[in-house]
């Protein structure tokens, strides 16, 4: 019997192998596919219906992806040939929220803007928040370690997980962490499980640690510099002034025009590049005069506001890059991160590497917390050689100026091969070793993360 | 040739095996005592110190005993026959400090206190802070996961370091993390290490995450309750309320009245509790002000000071508690942390335990974050079979509310029998697992954590 059989055997109708189901679960939002359709999709809507899964794929020895909306960026979730996919977009339920203890109980399927319009009502929300979060769910956040805008002053993922349901590769299910805000009860598995990228087993509920809707009104400021460098060395200043901005984006010139070109809007002069800064709080407006003068005294041209209104409309600028690259071409968005005070060097890094490939790479950066995501711009499904050479050299500075291979979008596939030069090939090793603790049969994610292509 | 021949003849002097050094190595702050004096104690200069100390414990199989300070409350870093005591007491440098990245790079042997006098030289500062911050290390913080006072806002150990250097039990240097504030390259194992106990090898660096020192003046607010039912049930109702002190402590009637005779004052009347709040940053008056209403509306006396000097005057009260405790026995100082909603149903637990085994426990409690801290006193070295048999009543009972063993101290040796109550027997042998994943031999901290007693 075939392993989609053995699977609706036991499943029934959640077992999915129409051919659009299948095309679908080969690609994330990077643009990549996998080489061929997987064999089956489990729609999972419980804990059990996970475990089913997994001793059906341990005793058959099947690979398995685990998805939820598949909008990773780094091929962590594409699915192949001879692969079970695992989704838990179904199992999407907030099956408790405690105003009084600041957590919520979700499964892992709900979007992360779906739970944070279910927690407005208690005047709560979970800090993560991706560009993506219209559309990403929170177990996607936790499988990537995810951040945002908001990081710098509000934190990733990381910070705002208190434990995590996790079923093992052989089915069997762990409570880890704690609904305690403190508690060093053993090894802490729930930070490891954050980020582990579907290679340790399925997350099937979380205890999320919230926070209440700030109050007050938000300042919203927008800065103009006549190149990228100076917009960098600005936001390093703000950085170092002291001030704590909730959002500070920086646009280079190409994603500065890409964008108002894809806004209709009209053209900026050329070269110039843009911050967009919040500050929220009851300091809000003493701290966006401070930031306006450091601003002002790195050579911004700068305007202030604290209408809520014209304030996400500065926000739509920057949020509306991923669409201003997608009507370019095929995108490779990476995701390097480095020392706040690294932001000047890292753009000198890439006008390099623009030079030196004949390429034009659009960047824009979480500039509070040092995560630039360059975009590589290109016809067709398949990245060019060429550019990969230019992302080789991209790692390769980012790692050279103390940084990191990825802030918040993970290794998945597209990266794997540079994971070892960063880790180091002994940490590589016991990492691949601990993985091995929670997937000895290595049925989870294989061809992910801790394989080279 | 005896382990501590090889020891002397690799690095000299640095090795210690005088009576008054092995003897003090025996124990911690907890009271507890190991079996016996251990065979020798190195106290490592550098990071090769470190490593040839490993690698002579790997080649001769020898277990290692990794020590800061020795202020543990668990009995983490007791050393006993036939170990060897690595003492990181000696790395306590501070090699970087960068303001415009607000990080540090440390040696693990610097006491907390110390780094943060350093660090406020730059207007900054390192948010951990455990009762013992004048005389336990950065490293011994980072080993237990350490909390504090202020955690409930400016998080604990685990929101506060980027990255470490870990020595592995064979004598390999890894290093872990980053230096950038964001990066999800692979799995997290700065996370994992972090409360690993000397479980999983040597911290001999940390690279640290800080914030600005917090700007303008805080506020301290007391308030007297006839019960400490009462005043756990007003710490609750500051949290539900949505403002957010710094520190809010909760000193049951037993507390404050050892306190009060410990630092001769007058006697509090008979049942009385006290919550001591703090607030501060830019609404520090406001919170305090709405603070102080919600405290009287749940029956407490309130004062309130703006005056510094006053405000750090009350807070003394409560850092006296541990003196208070130790002027009167033997202590035995649980750790136990809820749900912050389930602050009052612990308490009344606690109360019938006090019932039931005749013992009066007095409890002070980090009330902002749920993390309860009740003493068991005693005479002599020995913890009594019944104050044992109340210790498992009480972590039953914790555990029952959806809390945990250890909020901050750790299981070290006094709580491993009850690990795997808390994290099933699953996750427990998983957890052995990912230990012997670092360190094959068994020679890191054998007896503690996952040993049960």
């Amino acid at each position: 019997m075939t392993v989609a059989a053995d699977l609706r055997n036991a499943l029934g109708d959640i077992v999915d192998v129409t051919d659009e189901s299948l095309e679908a679960a080969r690609a994330d939002r990077s643009g990549h596919r996998s080489a061929g359709r997987p064999l089956a999709i489990v729609h999972a809507e419980s804990v059990d219906h996970v475990q089913q899964t997994m001793r059906i794929a341990s005793s058959t020895h099947t690979p398995v992806v685990i998805r939820g909306a598949g909008t990773g960026l780094a091929s962590g979730a594409n699915a192949g040939p001879g692969e079970i996919v695992l989704s838990t977009i179904r199992m999407n339920r907030v099956l408790d929220v405690r105003p009084d203890d600041l957590l919520a109980v979700v499964e892992p399927g709900i979007l992360n803007a779906e739970l944070n319009a279910q927690l407005a009502d208690h005047g709560l929300w979970w800090p993560p928040d991706p560009a993506s979060r219209d559309i990403s769910t929170v177990g996607g956040n936790i499988a990537t370690g995810a951040g945002g805008l908001l990081c710098a002053k509000y934190g990733v993922v990381r910070d705002a997980v208190l434990g995590v349901d996790l079923v093992l590769a052989d089915g069997r299910l762990l409570h880890l962490g704690h609904r305690s805000v403190k508690g060093v009860t053993g090894l802490d598995l729930t930070s490891l499980v954050i980020g582990s990228e579907g290679t340790l087993g399925v997350v099937v509920g979380a205890t999320l640690k919230l926070r209440r809707l700030v109050e007050g009104e938000s300042c919203t400021l927008t800065a103009l510099f006549p190149d990228v460098r100076t917009a960098a060395a600005a936001s390093a200043a703000v950085t170092a002034s002291g001030t704590q901005p909730a959002i500070m984006e920086l646009m280079d010139a190409a994603s500065l025009a890409a964008v108002h070109a894809h806004l209709t809007m009209a053209a900026p002069s050329f070269g110039t590049a843009q911050l967009t800064i919040q500050t929220d709080g009851p300091a809000a407006a003493a701290e966006a005069d401070r930031i306006a003068e450091t601003l002002r005294a790195a050579g911004g041209m700068v305007t202030v506001t604290s209408d809520a209104a014209e304030g996400e409309r500065l926000l739509t600028i920057r949020r509306s890059m991923h669409g201003a690259m997608a009507a370019l071409g095929t995108t490779l968005i990476e995701d390097v991160s480095v020392p706040r005070s690294a932001l000047p060097a890292m753009f000198d890094e890439i006008g390099r590497i623009e030079t030196a490939f004949g390429l034009t790479i659009p960047t824009v950066a979480h500039a509070g917390d040092g995560n630039l995501h360059p975009n590589f711009i290109f016809e067709g499904p398949e990245v060019p050689a060429q550019v990969w050479s230019a992302a080789d050299e991209l790692f390769r500075a980012a790692i050279r100026l103390d940084g990191t291979l990825t802030g918040e979008h993970g290794i998945g596939m597209l990266k794997s091969r540079w994971l070892a030069e960063e880790l180091g090939q002994d940490q590589w090793e016991l990492q691949r070793q601990i993985k091995a603790v929670f997937d000895p049969l290595g049925i989870l994610n294989p061809g992910k993360v801790f394989d080279r292509a």
